[in-house]
């Protein structure tokens, strides 16, 4: 059971790349995909490609909208969104990731430490998962693709 | 033409009521909906009603269950969903449910302040119109239904 | 907020009419709909109406495909969707109706005593809220009505 | 015509095995998915990977949840889904994954002996196909995809 | 319970009266819908309208297509099609009603004579009931929406 | 049978008023919709609410997103969409509608004169009619709801 | 351009080989599909696999099941479908593949005599192409995958 | 993350080919797929192969119709919508393909000048980018495959 899961939310720490190494290293049939992660290409794809902008809501604007020609279709195209909440940052994007990745029937599961539960309640209530470490993440891909669990 | 318009986000701030009051003034002929905005008994609405947990996190779980049945609905009815994003707090259910409504192809108004411009671009992105105060808001449903603009 | 609810599952203890007694205690607007409960009438309509049959499995299959005119209409049109597990039988066609509607996309609120709790635990999980009694039924739909809680 | 076929129910005796052996033998071109069979595995992934609870409710709530993203990606991708039910156990998840199936316009095939007609008439009555033997489901696999009778 | 059902099919006998009037005198909430009946205005509606046509294939193509606009909405907005299939006639568009009906996931019941039933056994195998006569179309939307059988 | 109807497209001629008079005066039970006709309202709706811009560009972009609101709305809602295209203009949010009405499954009428049938050839390919003049779109509703032709 | 192309209806002459002999010998790049055409086979398949029945119509019933989940499957992948109408007999079932066809926005390519234009008239108003041999569809699916005309 | 991209619009130009040029020279791995642009097959694809029509309304008709074989499966097969507006003609189906991919949830880029900017701004308000060149085209199609900016 080969598996399509899109990784959306925080940009500041590895959590990506450990849990594609996680899943590499177990050998998984997993597919990843994620928004782009470089955040100076993320603010600046809209200007730098159709140009500049004076008010920075348009200069934000049209990068936002490039952006969402790869999240969409990274979302759509996903059997599982891992949506990660950091300890930092307002994160809205992860927020409306994660809702339109309930909308649209995704099996969801949210990443965040103890401190957010509470503000995280009406997402981690949409989530087939909530977890705190990449580690879990991996642990649940392994055990939808192989049925093993962590000890096994 | 009648609307059904969805009042999601903030709710230590009487910008419903100022819409909903906006609206009546002018004689709209606009249906609200939103979700259960006593905070306390939005937390506890779970425990109260289906028994108590030891767990913040279940307590909420349950909580936030039963005020799904209630937002799902308003956002499935609804024409227009607007959502506000107010000074404090994480609000990430307010971007859950812009995220929800995006994907359910709704028209989406958002309204916050210019702080959280950069912070909310994506939510932006997918909307057909970003909005600062509560009256503009009345203004958008008056034109929408009716064809006239403020000075009209 | 009117609310369209489908009664699905256990024929033989009057659930039914306690949740709809107590909602109209209430005056709470709720449109209940179920299927045909007279069991009689239910396990032969096939036949009645359109013939009888020498094989039982012909006589169920018209009565059942009757009654699925009923009920695929009931549930399509409900906002949420509550069934109940009795104490006896197998009651297969509770857990149908319980997946129709999860893949449906309606509020699931599942109601059951403690002894089938492992053996629903998949339907459980599909659900916005379990249940044990009518009237917790009632005061949920009381809260997502009207944002009131049991003691208020 | 290769088919996508979802292998649902009874855990307790070898008749998925039986179909997968039976449709090699025939060289068919057949995709098979289940849920994960190891019944220790499927009760404890929940707590296993996400940590322990003190509630029986919740220890099977998080472990079905899990079960969940494997169990409706199977579905999702099936082109025919067999669900069988055995002599034994409630098997509520079985007719739950039945009504998934009919509400998501799968084809649809059951396996029952003759002393569970009765109370399953209305999942028999969605179904394509009412079997009693795994070697049923073969042959219809087989003809299916060849057109080719048992006698040919 | 009340229904929308539309009538399709044969229109030289007057089956669609039957069931009216069968449904009025129980005191039946059935809303009834249909194809234009009259078959001359049915023929030539397009050129009537639009401007004649030397072709008697675009003659027919512009009537076709006006009659579309009424059909499609009488069949999208139906919960239960009643499609009769007479003794004459190739009636071709009744068999295409049907597989629409299907297709949409509308209850579907047919009625035709003995003497069709091996060639119409693909549209049967998709439908909730087969009938005979009008009458027992009454009894069954009788059925649905009070639960009483003819018998009582 | 009521219909909902909607007209897009040209706004300089008073073909949307012919249509609904002569509906009127058929007494046809047709319910209109439309965008916002009034040319300077519409082109600037979305800086008088929202506030001015600097470029063009974003001016009517601010102005369009609010227009869509409510076409969108109208679009969705209706049975039957009329685009009609004048002799002037390039009118690509007419064919921009017709394409929304198509993708969405709306019985289309187009309205044109002749000498633009080549150009929109492809748009008269999605359509269910063709028309020239206002009153032959009032005698396909006139058709449509009460199956009676012009000279009856 | 790859294409899936589902052959549906008549199958008393050879005109699915001729038009997959057709396309083969363009080396288009179409993938085709259809129902068992085995007359025998398609009659008896559900009898011979799950057990006689008494009655004809229980008889081709359990049969016109079986054949629904290849017909169904093969028509949900096309992309094309072509529906062939004889000389002879009712052929309702492929006036009804041609509404499922329809109904699922399937590219509709209907093939028929002149004799049949006048009752097939709403069957051809749902088409994209109405042609008279299988040399026209080969052509067709040449000039969609190739833009090549007969000539070039 | 391969990319679908259909270019719709204007054929007088070698835009496609530059585009398709560009990405090439960037390995991307994108697959492009358009209408037929020879412009006189594509309007004489109807009559040549399923006969001649006295009426050009019908010629064009004809044509239209198997090009929407093509056109169709080409946007439902999209991930992205590229349609541009050249200098000259009314473009009508280029205005028609951008209402259907907005309304299939296409990510939809638009090409044209400046002079068009208005006459466009309802196409323009529903795209994720408005571009003038087929080089922004392609720098866009780099980003969303490799997050990559065109000075990196």
């Amino acid at each position: 059971m080969a598996l399509n899961v899109y990784l959306s939310g925080e940009i500041h720490t590895n959590w990506r790349e450990e849990i594609i190494a996680g899943c590499d290293a177990l050998g998984l049939d997993v597919a990843f995909a994620s928004a782009v992660t470089d955040h100076a290409a993320s603010d600046d794809c809209g200007v730098a490609i159709l140009g500049s902008e004076e008010s920075k809501f348009w200069h934000d604007h049209k990068g936002a909208k490039l952006n969402a020609i790869r999240t969409r279709k990274g979302l759509q195209e996903a059997d599982v969104v891992v949506v990660r909440f950091g300890e930092q940052y307002k994160q809205w994007n992860a927020a409306f990731d994660a809702g339109m990745a309930a909308a649209l029937g995704k099996s969801l599961i949210v990443m965040h430490g103890d401190d957010h539960q509470h503000a995280l309640k009406e997402v981690d209530a949409a989530a087939l998962a909530v977890t705190q470490t990449p580690q879990q993440v991996v642990e649940i891909l392994r055990y939808v693709e192989t049925g093993k669990l962590p000890d096994q």
